[in-house]
């Protein structure tokens, strides 16, 4: 794995209440003691702002806002991750098995060709 | 970086039109053909499909669900992010770096007391 | 309450399945049939779309799309609400009784104060 | 229009800074002061908080939440239709018109059944 994701998700498990976290000094701390909604909370507020910083990079020509917010968001599902004892790796193998049995890619596109038939009946 | 976003990455990279990419066969090389708004809308989508999955999962306790949509979630975020010549390394790099001045988790930290405090405020 | 408001939520409620609604012929008998997670998804969606419309609008300065999406936004959380066998005017009185104790303005307002302080530190 | 709609419409259209609304006192205000992106990110963390709330309602049989966290949505909407100088009837009349011509309720059934097709074609 990545050493940043593997890095980023053992500084995150130390922030757990149960591993000594302390909510008065780490923010991710209290993101724990807080909860699950709080923790899925900040999931979509991270992407509404990479959807934003998407449609201003396109418009002044500055990428990097996508890419600090796109940071932000998957920092916090790094934590979400963490909350339900999930890790980085087990996503980046799902991905990985999808790769694999590949098939996912032309199964997806099959189902977009017809989904597209129904977007131009639509209009 | 992970293999497995490397290799992922490349693939997207692959689809986009200009490098011989076929929205027939493809369902990224189609989102590259409907192009920002398109590829934006699934990161809002799978971010809400995410929260879906981990509020289910804190009820029959069965976290796979989670796993899956944080992958889509993740796949979509690398769409966008070469949709705007962004690469996986460059966000690994932002994480990092906020790492090693790590003074972000402590900045956030007491932004979030203050916060903590306007919430209490507010009850 | 708003006559389209009240008839949209009686057409919504005569959508449902054991009102007679029928899948085949009805995109919201159809929602409800598929249940609360396609509901839900969708209001993720649309909430998507309008703030992709709204920074649209302020580059094209055409607000309309806004207008329209803001409807669509609204028309899900109809369906919603039916669903859960809430009504629109019960998200009206809910409103109004806010702005009844009043308090509500000056209490965010506060909080908010409180917030700025917490976000002027981070920066 | 509802008489609701129409006095909200009216507070939020007072507290714009034109017309006199201090960011000190009132939280539509500071909104405003703040600009779009600070209107639309509510309109994702409201989404986002609807969502979450509806999975708890499923739950714990408690709907109130629900009604409570779209009436957040709908208040944060008619905040960003002031900002685009859009109002509530607006969106109303953009629901009755649809109404009107009615198709649209079939033909978006017709597009979701063969959207439906596509679904089962990727299982």
């Amino acid at each position: 794995m990545s050493v940043t994701l593997a890095r980023l998700a053992a500084v995150i498990e130390s922030r757990k209440l149960e591993n000594g976290g302390d909510p008065e000094k780490s923010y991710v701390s209290r993101l724990f003691a807080k909860g699950d909604d709080a923790i899925l909370k900040k999931i979509g507020e991270e992407a509404t702002e990479t959807v934003m910083a998407a449609k201003d990079a396109r418009v002044d020509g500055d990428a990097s806002k996508v890419l600090y917010e796109c940071a932000d968001l998957w920092f916090h599902t790094l934590v979400m991750l963490a909350q339900f004892n999930l890790t980085p790796q087990q996503v980046l193998d799902e991905l990985a098995r999808r790769e694999g049995i590949s098939g996912i890619e032309e199964k997806a596109a099959r189902k977009d060709v017809l989904r597209d038939a129904a977007e131009t009946d639509k209009h």
